[in-house]
């Protein structure tokens, strides 16, 4: 039997260098596709392969129409592992030590991959006839931005007559203690070009009347905090939702004080935004954060330039119930309005995705009208979980964005159950990479008991 | 005789690289340094090279020391000639093309060198015995800031001895009238960099809490500068001296409006400093410049990080009687003070000199105290350009710094007499330099007199 050793598994897989980024990686994207797709098969699943104009997305499925029908996402692809020589082995050469097996991608998202497979493969080798319905979505370009995803969505939402989506792809604290995430912010992202003289002056032989471009992306930049922290941009705040209480009192189950989460920022002190402290401003508030601003000579030592341009790269981060189109439209009026008229901008929208929030079902403000396999897959999961690792889940919403998971509510209508099987120890996207096996072990006998559980008769 | 053709003494001299910033060129800075060598001895001077750190020193002298001394200053290094693509010529196969001679280093500085030589090289043949001690500098190294210069200064300053500086390397707005410049702004350097996590960070996962380097920089910066466009450093306009009435005056016989300026900048508008308008700003206002702000994302797209540092590269331009020294601290003490507690920043001063000023003999605020060479340099450069050029002179400060005048000052104790043969259609440091010939021609002629003023009885 493929799963009775999932690590050899998982290293296999793994060992496939599949970067979706790099088209020099082609033959590790299509190893990992056909590896994936083995594997997919072996377990009874029949797999199409969904070309898309950059990576195939693989679309399999189990099961009889007339069963309870579950979707379970995952990508194949994974991030660059540059810079290599930070690596302890190689990152395509996958190597357990201690407790973890380290190779890119091994956490994100192979590994949980691999749990959810292995977990399905011991169930149905007790019963092959596992009365629920399975499809599989794995897609090929998570790590950049899953651009082939939502149109994938629009061509064949009609094979997604789903219940739910599961999907393991968020974090956890540690080995011990498992997130059941029940929110992503949204995002908005926009970039603003500040343009002043028409070409780069001596900043001696010019300066004095010219408004010099970098003063006006520093001033607008700074409009757009007050002085409590807080965005200062009207009407950015009117759609937000405070959290629940029960929300709050989960939060206080987490595994971390603020000393030590300011501790591992390694930062002078925190300035969350009012009303939260700072680890709920992570989760329930959103934000404006400045990702770049660049202008002028950037080299080494100085040069007396004013510079006829300067640009400022700006996310923002929603929280229910704000929408990206709103909040985008709103910051950009306000760069614009702000900007001294000696100077001209230029403010483009360049992304977005609305917040996604899943109540749990029976949790104070969830309607009570959630699909029959959502409510028994939360409660499933939460029996589960408590019993192999020991302590219950905490649910919890987090403050990355997973834009494929508002377009499969928004397009197929479904909600997710995310089980974050990784830890910040995990090194997603750096160097030395690795999944605890610890974890492995105990979640895949959790999804045992899942997959048993949401095949019951409802 | 070697000075009967000078356009094509200039062209030979201009045909050698000189580029002092690029080892490479080290020939034709060897080259360069040999042909002016070459012209000096020809008008009869004894020429020392001395040696600095970098590319020497030409000291070359002339005459009794009964006589009245003057030196003249000038450089034979040029600025690198890139982007060659643009030249319509090469840069250092130097072309007559209309009234211009065009090549690397025709205007900046060997046109206005071979003008001095050429008017003493014609004085000479009617009067070899010229009454007049000249002491020649002619550096390598302008172009890079002059760092062995003060050092040169300090080293031979008794052979110094002199009255008075003759420097032909600033500019005059147009061919038909000429500038005497009568003060250069001081420089301050800065560079403030923040620091707040001690990593890069994800923007969804970790962004509510911390206090983004890149919002610190944003409002440090911002706090810089008040609504009316004035420098908002406490002390900053402390000792800020107001031009007198004859400066004013003289302004307004610029052949430029503002206007006609704003038009050349191409920027939506004009904010000078409050009492300034925008042609004054330049001149007797001191700025606070951004010269380069970064941190964070650079490329193309977006990146949702929160960068761990942030910069700014500052340079003041200082008047009479700012202190480069005061003016430093000043600066230095607002960033500190201003920037937020959860960020920390470091502030270092990269250089400075102070501002320069020569009230010219006669005129209102003067001591009448200056050496009778300089008073008789003054009157002699004002009536042989009204009479070659056809108008008068314009007595007046411009915006740049050159370090080395407030050097000669400091360590030598002697004033300039800065008399302007570029313009700005002779694109310094661009391509397609060149030199006007009809400058060249009516400069010459003038020189012929002012050599022959300064010669004659006290």
């Amino acid at each position: 039997m493929a799963f009775d050793d999932p690590v050899a598994e998982l290293s296999a897989y793994a060992s496939h260098p599949s970067v979706s980024a790099d088209s020099s990686f082609a033959q590790g994207m299509t190893g990992a596709r056909h590896y994936v797709t083995s594997l997919l098969r072996e377990l009874g699943f029949s797999v199409e392969t969904i070309e898309t104009p950059m990576h195939p997305i693989l679309l399999a499925t189990r099961g009889d129409p007339s069963w309870p029908h579950l979707v379970v996402y995952g990508h194949y692809d994974v991030q660059p592992a540059d810079p290599l020589d930070l690596w302890t082995s190689p990152p395509f050469e996958p190597e357990v030590r201690g407790d973890r097996l380290y190779g890119r991608g091994a956490a994100d998202n192979k590994g949980p991959q691999i749990v959810h497979m292995t977990a399905l493969a011991r169930v149905l080798q007790r019963n092959p006839e596992l009365p629920l319905r399975i499809t599989y979505l794995i897609e090929g370009e998570e790590e950049v931005g899953s651009p082939s995803f939502k149109g994938f969505l629009e061509r064949y939402k009609d094979r997604l007559d789903a219940e739910m989506v599961l999907v393991s792809d968020t974090g956890s604290p540690n080995p011990e203690q498992i997130v059941i995430t029940t929110g992503l912010r949204g995002l908005v992202a926009l970039e603003a070009r500040f343009k002043g003289p028409a070409m780069d002056l001596h900043s001696g032989v010019h300066g004095g009347p010219v408004f010099n471009p970098l003063r006006a992306v520093s001033e607008v930049c700074a409009s757009l905090h007050d002085e409590e922290g807080n965005v200062a941009v009207p009407g950015f705040y009117d759609e937000v939702s405070v959290p629940a209480d029960w929300e709050r009192d989960e939060l206080l189950k987490m595994p971390q004080t603020e000393e030590e989460y300011l501790g591992f920022i390694g930062a002078p002190g925190f300035k969350p935004s009012s009303g939260y402290n700072s680890l709920e401003s992570v989760r329930f508030g959103p934000t404006l954060e400045f990702n770049g601003i660049g202008g002028g000579y950037q080299g080494e030592g100085s040069k007396t330039v004013i510079p006829s341009e300067a640009f400022v790269k700006i996310t923002c981060r929603l929280v229910p119930n704000q929408k990206e189109g709103v909040i985008a439209s709103l910051v950009k009026a306000a760069i614009e309005e702000r900007c001294p008229p000696e100077v001209s901008v230029e403010v483009s929208v360049t992304g977005g995705g609305d917040p996604y929030v899943v109540i749990p079902p029976g949790k104070p403000g969830s309607s009570g009208e959630e699909s029959p396999l959502l409510k028994r897959a939360f409660s499933a999961a939460e029996q589960a979980i408590a019993q192999s690792f020991g302590s219950s889940p905490i649910f919890m919403r987090e403050g990355g964005s997973i834009p494929i998971i508002g377009d499969l509510k928004e397009i197929a209508g479904l909600d997710s159950l995310l089980i974050g099987l990784f830890t910040p120890a995990d090194n997603l996207h750096a160097p030395d990479e690795s999944f605890h096996l610890g974890i492995m072990e105990k979640a895949t006998t959790a999804f045992e008991s899942i997959f048993e559980d949401l095949a019951g008769p409802t």
